[in-house]
């Protein structure tokens, strides 16, 4: 893997030396409206690199990452006269790095980028990886590409805005992380109080995280084995998320992959004899500190039928990951519907809904 | 490179050894209006595995090489179920081979296809080596991947029905990759008739005209060098054919190709010292084969204007493949703007208009 990943309390002067060595002839910054406010400024009075680049701004949210605000990128590009040498920035969160990502991939086939995600969430995931992409017809990331960003520069420094809810839903990538890594992690992890964080234990432990990441897509960048064991939530959290989408009640994408790993212990617990300690604890935390997702019976059809529409299944059977233990994965494990309604029964219960 | 090309009298025999071998579970065929009407019906009477594969139909010509059928077609495949398992069988001229290829890199970040090309065009060119894309906001082939289809099928049956200027079309790629190759070859092709083609000896040329481009590919997949070769004739190629499809006078591709080589023969004459003798032969050749393109000192501006806009170019200079003789190339070869004017006076010349 020839991307190189920075952890730093400057940015500004990574990103400078970056551009410095990299000899790039033009550069493009990508942002949102939020980034464009609370973090762009005091980027560009730090970098000498940075004063003659060209800001493109999209909307905020991930409602934006669509084929709209994709096709408005790839116009001030082609305005701006972007060669394949050029560099793009893509300086936000999630959105801002899966979608500038998916831009930059395929822009005359493919321009240089990179990643500076200015959320917890988007340091821990979607920044690092190269999956990008954008939400189509009502699915999310349903069009994209594998595509790695040539540098990801990760610093705490862009989260002093950050609210608290941005911080939480960030965290529930990096307990994901803990449950697929190991026992040691996992307990870290769910004895820190992210409601209190301090920066630089923060980005110690995001090095360690990430780097949990990094050592499966390397493993298996294109997604045929093991790294779909980073899916863990993410099969029953993207059906929640869609469904909040499409009722016009949005949740964060952290909250529903929290949610989503309960769930899925649940059917781990079912199907592979996951311990019930253990279970419990994990969903008394997410209940603490992301509270309750609340549905009823008359959504499963819906939330299953989301399920199906899944990137990671093969077939028309739902694929997931599955854990037999903290640190014991198991990928491609497919559940019938039953389980699932189960599932999302006892889900309920533990939720106290 | 894992890409299987056949070179065969049976495509429909081949495709279905093909989905018996790799066993999936759902097949699409993209294909346009001419396409559906003219081949279609030959393949679905002779396949056995094609009779429940759905079909995808697109409008025909360059033009809805775009956003728009792009966007239709992801929708098609989310609406039919497709998975990552699933086939998508590009089955036409290259602007279904390129736009279904971007269309199977990107839908769910990437599900497998197979490209049928029907033109010689699409046989010579498109359907092999990987670069998929669309046209945007006028400009050709703007958005796109480098994506290589799982196999190709090449079959001279599929040309029954194509109109003279079609195959005329596909023969400028076959003359240019014989310019690159070497003297032999190059004899070969200006030595054979086109315009009475038997399809025997056409599918022995083609095989040799494709390894060259395969050969090139496989030794710089995403064009860092020496696969710029290959662009011989289509920076300034595209610059015509680009500037055609503004003026609503669309020409065909291999047209714009054929004239862009004799100005890139000029370039290579005046610069590099390219035989004059080849460079009269090669120009009366295309003369006599695909007439004049017409246009005054008043266009120029607006030509070099689109040459800027060529993929190729790392900076705002102008990259060319130029030529010392046939077979000897030299790619990265800048050229002024005077350069580029007199070129564009002597080609005018030596198409006598």
């Amino acid at each position: 893997m020839s991307q190189k990943i920075y952890f730093t309390n400057s940015p500004a002067r990574i990103i400078d030396e970056y551009i410095n060595d990299s000899g790039t002839p033009k550069t493009f910054i990508l942002t949102d409206e939020n980034t464009a406010k609370c973090v762009l400024p005091h980027i560009l009075s730090e970098s000498r690199q940075l004063r003659d680049a060209e800001v493109i701004t999209v909307k905020a949210g991930d409602i934006n990452k669509n084929l709209d605000s994709l096709s408005y990128i790839w116009e001030r590009l082609q305005n701006g006269g972007a060669t394949r040498r050029s560099l793009l920035i893509n300086l936000g969160g999630g959105m801002i790095t899966d979608m500038g990502g998916f831009a930059g991939a395929t822009f005359k086939r493919g321009l240089r980028f990179v990643n500076m995600p200015t959320t917890l969430l988007s340091a821990v995931d979607a920044a690092v990886g190269g999956k990008t992409g954008i939400n189509f017809n009502g699915l999310k990331n349903e069009v994209g590409a594998f595509k790695e960003a040539d540098a990801v520069i990760i610093s705490t420094t862009f989260f002093n805005t950050l609210p608290l809810e941005e911080l939480k839903s960030g965290y529930a990538e990096m307990l994901k992380h803990g449950l697929i890594d190991g026992k040691e992690a996992y307990r870290r992890l769910i004895s820190y109080n992210i409601e209190s964080a301090d920066w630089d234990n923060l980005l110690d432990m995001l090095e360690e995280s990430v780097n949990v990441k990094r050592r499966i897509v390397t493993e298996d960048p294109f997604e045929h084995g093991i790294r779909r064991a980073l899916n863990l939530g993410h099969t029953i959290g993207h059906a929640f998320e869609s469904h909040s989408m499409k009722h016009n009640s949005p949740i964060p994408h952290g909250y529903a992959v929290a949610w989503g790993c309960v769930t899925e212990l649940i059917l781990s617990r079912l199907l592979l004899g996951f311990p019930g300690e253990e279970l419990h604890r994990f969903a008394d935390y997410v209940h603490d500190t992301y509270g309750p997702f609340v549905f009823t019976c008359e959504d499963y059809p819906e939330l299953i039928e989301l399920m199906h529409h899944d990137k990671k299944n093969m077939s028309s059977e739902i694929n997931f990951t599955l854990l037999k233990d903290v640190g014991e994965i198991e990928i491609d494990h497919t559940c019938s519907e039953d389980d699932i309604k189960s599932a999302l029964d006892i889900f309920r219960d533990l939720m106290h809904i």
